[in-house]
């Protein structure tokens, strides 16, 4: 994006929304993110109920006001956009419409108002922030190992889901209906509850048989535990050396590239350290 | 495996079910997950009371239908291998019998079908999938590292369970029967619901003196968690180490097998890095 | 802090106060500690209904005794110091104040006398015991390795945040009213219950599609509990490394600082080693 | 211990019982082991009402030929050792006699039998099955490990206690009494319950207040679990490090203990690798 011209207004504007370089791209990242906050703890407190009694009036109205200020700004971010195609089917520009549609769907379908909660997803805007301040490397850093993780911590997923539904169909069988095991998705739904030590006890087995095999699955889920913590911790050592050595160049011939453990240059054999 | 006539009918079978490098062989193990996948969905869903009152007979049916693919496959299983009493007695296929027998049993016993759950543990078979992707060589990492802990692993539930018996005994002593400490076996499942951190609440202790124990046990929970994560952490690295240098080979004479942190051949003495 | 007469009867009271090099300061501290750590004691049997109506009025005396020696050691503090505005507005010293003012708040206020409790936060002096043993090296070796660690602990309490305000509102739509999830800020209070693995259990999903949206956000919070441990494992790991090349000087130049991995020096190239 | 007669009778005693290298001595190993893992399944078993009703008066035979049993085994243990004060007040010696005493009492006081319970520290034995296979170098790795985090764990629990104390006392401010957090010791045990997940729901927060309150001490202890995993697993990573070169001697002047990334000799400073 380097227009001819940079007095362009649709550039200028373009700087302020999408970009947070220039000082008015910041003001409008912060104004933003109070916006979007505000609006959500006017959303939250409209759902409780005996506050909705007594300002519910006051609510819907800031809720137009916020509904018009977020309208102008998406049709700001399709104005200053070259492919304006492109942001609506981005993931944020998705986000950002479907934060939008509720209160004016309120308007035909009565209810629709509730799916405001919606708006919550824009919070993901909050990582803009830390393009404002110095956060931005250990961001880059933490997404890095996270990537190199995913295909791991996949498995493991689908490990620890194969797990809680054989697990779960054992907890059938053992436990009777009366019990509070009435399924085997109710099942599974515990054997999920009980491996990741979450334990909520609205369902506990009753029978010795049920304690025991739930014992198993409780020092199971103690154990696997430790898959995931290992994978990521491994995969942050990674992703530390990889940035350690990603801009370290041989003295000799100049070429960059080299793994973190080389003593000598990959390509002209001569000394890194030297 | 290497059969003089490759045009061999029973070749080509065994390509097709037991390796998935072939078309058809890919095509089958994805068809087989479905059908397993499917299966267990209609097993689960039968369990499930109002929704078996509906559609109780259709799932008998398609039981059936199921029963008998599977049966089929299983046939064709022990026709394309060389050795079938090798396939009996591998772990895959004694499961792939186990998923079998319920059906027919329930025809002599009633109540047998709802052994149909151990069908849930063809799902096994799920971790074929990954031959067919890119994860072969992440799952193998994990595989090595796993194997690695696996003894370090045992002595640390081991050592849990000891811990959990004679906490439990104790906690049996402090709080009384009418507490929902009833027995000593109840104690050391109360002991390993709160050491694994899981908490269902069911059992709990009531007196100051129980909770004073009960919180020791959970602040030593909180703090042994961490070993098996240290493992498994651990021999991460060490497998990743390994895998590095599994086919490097000294440059001078050739051999391979050199430690992660070898500079020099430990056989011929010469630069690994030369 | 170096005045010229050392025999100043403010500068012993200095080193006994603030100082533990010397046995009085060593002795002070001790001391200090076990009257914080008994008033605490005494706050909390006396919070606890039956002995408060049997020791009551002996638990009141003993509070204005340790008032009357606290406020004395306040005085002190502030005589025996250059600035005694600074250490008023310190943290230790607001905490001293807090920890005094409730005392004196009681006479004034019926019922003030709860905000005894404060004084648990005087606790905090009992980490100047590890001043006292050889516990230094290590906990400045965990305040390192956790100050390192503090910017990428941020942004992942924030995404769990995020993630728990959007998991909580679509739970909210997802299990009605009647389930417990009665408005947004109590499901969102319901999410950080379950994704932090404590799961109380006094709000669990009841219906079908909220145990499912239930078992998402657990598994969720199983495989991310992972990425802080990964964090601070990672940032030990640097922190050693950094503790252990903090002192070592290149034999040929002297300058010091140089990375772990180092083998020349980074200043002048001769070998660190040789 | 070096008799000079080996055929006295009582070295070979010593030798079956205190060592498990010969044949005898592994099987009086693996025999006691199974004696106490009996007796503790009796004490089990025995604490199970309705079972205690029907076999009562079996186990309390079956207990009596055990508590010979193990007599003999104490009597044969002061005999075959040569001081056997030593013994008497060893770890192992004090469960030993614990462990006995319970029967004995049950003579003179009624109920002394439920003390039978510490018969499971006996358990603590299982650990000398190690010595039988081939896990002594996983245990002594992982004691190594664990005696190096020993100072950082306790560090931790220190300020998690500290913690819990203090964000305990602030619960019993804001929850009211009425909703479970009756006084300041029941709060703490709260906390606890909290930070360390384990979350039984015997008491939680009811008001908005108390729910933020609990919320921020269940995003502090998912946050600071973190920590003593990073401990242990760095201490496991040095305490391999250690391990591998605790034997490798310099090849120029022999001496050993050489640092783990030491590529010349620390004492004669010819490279460690040549």
């Amino acid at each position: 994006m380097e227009p001819k011209d940079k007095k362009d207004w649709r550039f200028s504007l373009h700087e302020i929304i999408y970009e947070s370089n220039t000082r008015a791209g910041k003001a409008f990242d912060v104004g933003l993110l109070i916006a979007i906050f505000t609006s959500i703890i006017v959303v939250m407190l409209d759902s409780v109920e005996h506050i909705h009694r007594q300002y519910g009036t006051l609510f819907n109205r800031i809720e137009w006001v916020f509904c018009a200020l977020f309208t102008i700004e998406y049709i700001l971010r399709l104005v200053s956009i070259r492919r304006p195609v492109k942001y609506v089917f981005s993931l944020l520009g998705i986000i950002d419409l479907i934060a939008l549609l509720p209160s004016y769907l309120s308007i035909f379908f009565i209810g629709a108002q509730s799916l405001l909660v919606f708006r919550a997803l824009r919070l993901l805007r909050v990582f803009r922030i830390f393009k404002l301040g110095h956060f931005l490397t250990e961001i880059n850093f933490l997404t890095q190992a996270l990537k190199d993780s995913i295909r791991k911590i996949s498995i493991f997923l689908l490990t620890v889901l194969t797990l809680t539904i054989i697990l779960g169909s054992i907890m059938y069988l053992v436990e009777k209906r009366e019990n509070g095991f009435s399924n085997i998705p109710e099942s599974i739904y515990w054997a999920i509850v009980t491996i990741t030590t979450v334990g909520y006890g609205d369902i506990s087995p009753v029978t010795p048989m049920g304690k025991f095999v739930a014992s198993i699955v409780m020092l199971t889920g103690y154990a696997i535990i430790a898959v995931p913590t290992g994978i990521i911790t491994h995969d942050l050592a990674l992703a530390a050396r990889k940035k350690k050595h990603k801009y370290e160049s041989c003295p000799n011939c100049g070429k960059e590239g080299h793994d973190s453990d080389a003593l000598f240059c990959k390509y002209c054999g001569s000394s890194l350290y030297k």
